[in-house]
């Protein structure tokens, strides 16, 4: 069993990471559409986390956190804070190595949220919802589990884990010009830098993010670390601010971090849906939704985008909220 | 160029049609799921022609038919009657070979279907919405332009381009035990059909339709043909009768004809969104709503599903407009 990562994951960390979850994660495919080329001017390539199991990404860093955890703290299981994927993602993993997952979650959080983490075997300890509340009562929890704490991005182990996702991109497509991927708290983001950086030098990294949750956009051009603030994004899962593991592995590593509006993600969430026939969370719109309001640096290039998610209450659709936006 | 098919194509002229169509179409993939494994007791494989161009596998068919018209014809173009993802396919087809496409379409048909025609370039030519109204202004209208009918299933071009979909399965899926494939005029079950007997004989196929569009059950258990009567289904690509070409090969060649009450269709429609994260519509739903309604024949066997289309209005889907049958 490999040991914690205490330091920027090195390239044969992420390797042992590959290796660690390859038996476990879902190998996802590449899809193409000739529409969205001729929309955006630019050959994309869409890597479907979507289809990875736990409907996102972030089954591959939760099983590399779960599968390299130390034989004496099975017993204790793991533990985190999160209202989103990550929580049902630990929640799988956990299962498969037959150990417990302790979720926060905020009373508040959208029961189709709670019951995917009831299935998956998730034991949710509910709090109010504010964050000093959720970290109040997951360090009470750890307290008296002695659970070991898996945070949603801010660990080497989980940067190491999501690195896969661009290490299989690389592997597919000849030579990408540019690799886009989502920012909330950079757990992807680092990863993918880190793997573009060991395994296709030549091949940049640009980041995407809501105009209205900009935190990693503004770090970049303030250049020191700038909070979320009250974001208010419809892409709920990039609401959150950078780590201090990701924020320096970004900033030394992103070639740009481009914002989109919240009308150009409903938009690129919904030709996604109807031309691919796939189904991604907001979230996942929000790279498409970039190249949208920002075409220039990706015009005529071979873009690799990363659809980091499709979980989604099907009966809360927002075009069907403001049809006015999408027609 | 080859010839028209007058009687029910032989392996040869299968094998043809593929090599036809091949440049043209994409390989669709097969995708599984272990929830949905789960849930009906079965090794499920899902033959994804959602993804095909056009939205559904009609496009196989369509692009057979033009691609194989003499050449003295081509000048004079296609053209059929259909509101469906006959017309979509038919006209991408025509305008793949550059030559028109007439679609005659209801007057009352819906918008987006109108557009979809429109945008592959198909020419609309309007009527009263019954069907002596369609096929007397098809009639007219060839009278005018000599262009040659291309009928939606009843003609064996498009029988053999359709039957490329079970080809494909029987390549990439050892050894399936089942079929399952939906019916509405049967183009694509008859093509299943002789694609099994051909290539996998120990395969049985089963069809599957909606009890409210059980006009093929009802023609099988009463060893007659019968027309459909009024359907009312959700299952839009499944209201069609029969043809004089494809009820032969189907009273010949299929193990069973199922049906589905409406609420499983709606309940399977909704399982495989948010389970595959995938859009197909009503129609391709119809099978494992099937297997929900009829689980005993499916019971731990190797079950081959097409998932036919994914053309569907995203602004009216079945669960918003009667969300108490899905919960």
């Amino acid at each position: 069993m490999k040991t914690n990562i205490d330091s920027i994951p090195a390239v044969r960390q992420l390797k042992e990471a590959r290796e660690v979850i390859r038996p476990y994660i879902h190998r996802t495919p590449v899809f193409t559409s000739a529409t969205l080329d001729r929309i955006t001017g630019a050959r994309l390539f869409f890597k479907c986390e979507n289809f990875q199991k736990g409907g996102s990404f972030k089954f591959r860093g939760a099983s590399n956190a779960v599968m390299t955890l130390p034989e004496n703290a099975l017993s204790k299981g793991v533990a985190t804070h999160s209202s989103g994927n990550h929580a049902q993602a630990l929640s799988l993993a956990a299962r498969i190595r037959n150990i417990k997952a302790f979720i926060v979650m905020p009373e508040n959080a959208p029961k189709i949220k709670v019951s995917a983490v009831q299935e998956y075997g998730g034991e949710i300890h509910f709090c109010a919802p504010t964050l000093p509340d959720r970290e109040r009562t997951l360090k009470k929890l750890i307290g008296k589990t002695e659970a070991a704490e898996i945070h949603p991005y801010n660990d080497y182990r989980i940067i190491a884990g999501q690195s896969s996702v661009a290490a299989e991109i690389i592997e597919e497509i000849t030579d990408p010009d540019i690799l886009l991927v989502p920012v909330g708290g950079g757990g992807l983001l680092s990863g993918s830098i880190l793997s573009t950086r060991y395994l296709s030098p030549r091949t940049k990294v640009y980041a995407a993010e809501p105009e209205k949750a900009d935190d990693a956009f503004q770090s970049f051009r303030q250049k020191k670390f700038v909070p979320a603030d009250k974001p208010q994004t419809i892409a709920d899962g990039l609401r959150t601010s950078l780590g201090s593991k990701t924020y320096p592995i970004i900033m030394g590593g992103v070639t740009d971090i481009l914002t989109a509006t919240e009308e150009s993600i409903v938009k690129a969430m919904y030709l996604i849906w109807e031309r691919m026939k796939i189904i991604v969370e907001p979230s996942a719109a929000v790279p498409l939704a970039c190249i949208f309001d920002n075409p220039l640096p990706f015009r005529k290039k071979r873009v690799a985008i990363i659809l980091s998610g499709g979980n989604v209450d099907l009966g809360k659709l927002p075009w069907n909220e403001e049809p006015a936006s999408i027609h």
